[in-house]
């Protein structure tokens, strides 16, 4: 094992990434605007392929934006892949994606400065993770493992009608093309992934550190509670039929239940009145619920079951109740192989770490479909993310990346696929 | 007593007043919309006016748009009145208030075709009294009771920013005269007003008539609940400051207690979410809460004991809570009096009635501080008000206008004021 004699990752490097990243796509309301197949996401992509050149890796885009840097192995074979997104949400910070991509080339600079891999070696950042723009997330990588089509960019359209298709083409992409760039099974060996927690569970605990077991899965169902709207002063309460009163029952239920196990979550956080007066019994409710769990049949269970309460609560109060489900995403466990070798690498360095589940989804939980797969978390501050003060230390970032660095070594050592 | 001798209040003369009126301010979208101080408000006093004038009494105007009919009586003196208003919301009905002055015009045809009253009679079609344009309602009958001055009118403004004076005035009234027409104590001997129930409590009890015995106050309070915005995925349950699940358990609590008296009414009829995302944990909540009794004691202890549930809420869950009264108007007690002979004459007439409390306000609330003051309600169907289906029948205007009649002959005899 050559783990000792890696130089240390460097936070001023990262830093300087991601200040350079920073000045692509400020979004002049606040915060940064890289949507999805936008021109400052591309302009994002030539930035890192720009630093990954003069690193002397050999770049290429795919036909849908992906950007992939390759670094050959002493041995041909299976790739070692670390890498995540460049795009943001409409006014979102400078680190949800961003941070792992400046970590993979931070990892392409201590493999680079050093006698790097066996296997070929892979910094990637991938296009269109989040979903804001085209409401489907991660399509860079579902394109990638062959889970999105040419037909499916065709019929994903943004809220002005327009599809990934043609936005892709606007800026210079083929969409039509994906079918040949599918990575193929056993064409990579273990896919890495930093990312900013997102949470405040690691800052809580004072970790730098926290290895990710499993992503969560994601049931999402639009309830409808249906009563009258009645005048507020001439409408005594034996008389009214409140789907506020049922609607504010159920999302006191949908909190109680929820906590019941440490590892789910479930919130409303979309909530809508009508006709909304201040004198009038409100007559409907409209409320998003949306539940998680690293645990597939609790997720299910648990949305089930809140179903019920929904049709109870309705039943009791004479309202109607129509609910209507938007998405299920089952949970993914990743990869024990490469959680051991991640937290072996944080042990060597000395890097305190927290095991954790990831509630928001990542590019990680489509590339685990092709590769052994793994993820690790920087804490993020306050917990803030999706939003212009979003903000991780670079020296938490570099550390980040030593620990894949390391486990990235120790994995070239096993057989893994 | 001339009881027995007035000739029956006429359905199809109510249906025809009614369907006149209902030429006037149609909105292209549905429904009513004759708004306070509106060319259409104006239209329907023009309406009044005229039917009053052919009926041959003797019309004016005054200088907030109050328009009154008189009728001499037999001897000078203090006035017997009926009337309640025309406006209505936007896109409201055709029977709040209208109901009333329908009755009133009913009464004047009683009281023209028999011998008339001893005491003088004026029927009374009040200006303004919907709140929806200028946030304070009854404007018409509060510049009668010199509550509201031409400085009042000066201050209260549209959603456009146009004072009641400007727009009063650009319908041909003189805001800035009011207070030469200021009703002078002594100047009526007593006001009845019909309207429509705008609840369900007549129909559920199957009676054609309700006889009012107060008016019930209202004190409206905003409260915001702030909390933490958190990723709906990232956030575990023990971390979240969610202002939506501390805003739900505050509105069962409301329902909760204002169940525990018969005459409480308590609402919250408007409920706004930021950021309002299906994965976003609520940042902040604002509801506006509307604590309604015909007891100002428990109307007002209600409140507070309500303000500090939702302190003891924010409390446990690490919100911060804000509170700003809106408003805070005082219930008010119907004359006795007016009350009992509104019963017999009900009794007489052979018509079943409830007695009970009026949960919206009315212009006789401000009345009432001039002279002995009485209401009769009729039935809306199905409860519904300010809205296109509002509807009463008009079988129940006229036994309603007939009961109105008979009372003011009975108070007529009496001595009031």
């Amino acid at each position: 094992m050559t783990v000792d004699t890696t130089p240390r990752a460097e936070a001023h490097r990262v830093e300087r990434f991601l200040a350079d990243l920073g000045d692509i796509g400020r979004d002049p309301r606040g915060g940064w605007s890289r949507l999805a197949f936008s021109p400052p996401e591309r302009e994002a992509h030539s930035l890192f392929a720009q630093t990954m050149t003069e690193l002397g890796l050999a770049v290429r885009t795919d036909a849908i934006g992906n950007t992939i840097a390759d670094l050959p192995g002493r041995e041909p074979g299976p790739a070692l892949v670390t890498g995540s997104h460049l795009d943001t949400v409409p006014q979102g910070g400078n680190f949800d994606g961003a941070a792992g991509v400046a970590a993979a080339v931070e990892v392409a600079h201590l493999l680079a400065e050093t006698s790097g891999l066996r296997r070929p070696f892979q910094a990637v950042a991938f296009a269109a993770e989040e979903g804001a723009r085209f409401g489907a997330p991660c399509i860079g990588s579902r394109v990638a493992t062959g889970a999105f089509t040419a037909e499916t960019l065709r019929g994903l359209l943004d809220t002005d009608g327009r599809s990934v298709t043609e936005c892709a083409k606007e800026v210079g992409l083929r969409p039509d093309d994906v079918a040949a760039g599918v990575w193929q099974p056993g064409s990579i060996a273990a896919f890495l992934e930093l990312h900013i927690e997102q949470g405040r569970v690691l800052e809580e605990r004072g970790r730098p550190l926290g290895i990710v077991h499993s992503i969560g899965g994601s049931t999402r169902v639009e309830l409808t509670f249906s009563g009258r709207a009645d005048h507020s002063g001439a409408t005594p309460m034996w008389l009214r039929q409140d789907a506020l009163a049922g609607a504010g029952e159920f999302v006191v239920e949908v909190e109680r239940r929820a906590t019941l196990h440490p590892t789910t979550v479930a919130t409303v956080g979309r909530l809508e009145v009508t006709p909304g007066s201040l004198t009038t019994v409100p007559g409907t409710v409209v409320l998003g619920l949306d539940v998680r769990d690293v645990d597939s049949e609790r997720q299910r269970e648990l949305t089930e079951s809140l179903l019920d309460e929904a049709a109870r609560i309705a039943a009791r109060r004479q309202l109607q109740l129509s609910a209507e489900l938007l998405s299920d995403q089952s949970p993914v466990v990743l990869h024990k192989t490469v959680q051991d070798q991640l937290a072996f690498a944080a042990g060597r360095l000395g890097i305190r770490f927290a095991v954790l589940a990831s509630g928001a989804s990542h590019d990680a939980a489509h590339i685990v479909k092709l590769a052994p797969t793994g993820m690790v978390f920087v804490p993020s501050h306050e917990g803030v993310s999706h939003a212009p003060d979003e903000w991780s230390d670079p020296e938490h970032i570099a550390r980040g990346a030593e620990v894949v660095a390391h486990a990235m070594k120790a994995l070239d050592e096993q057989e893994l696929v």
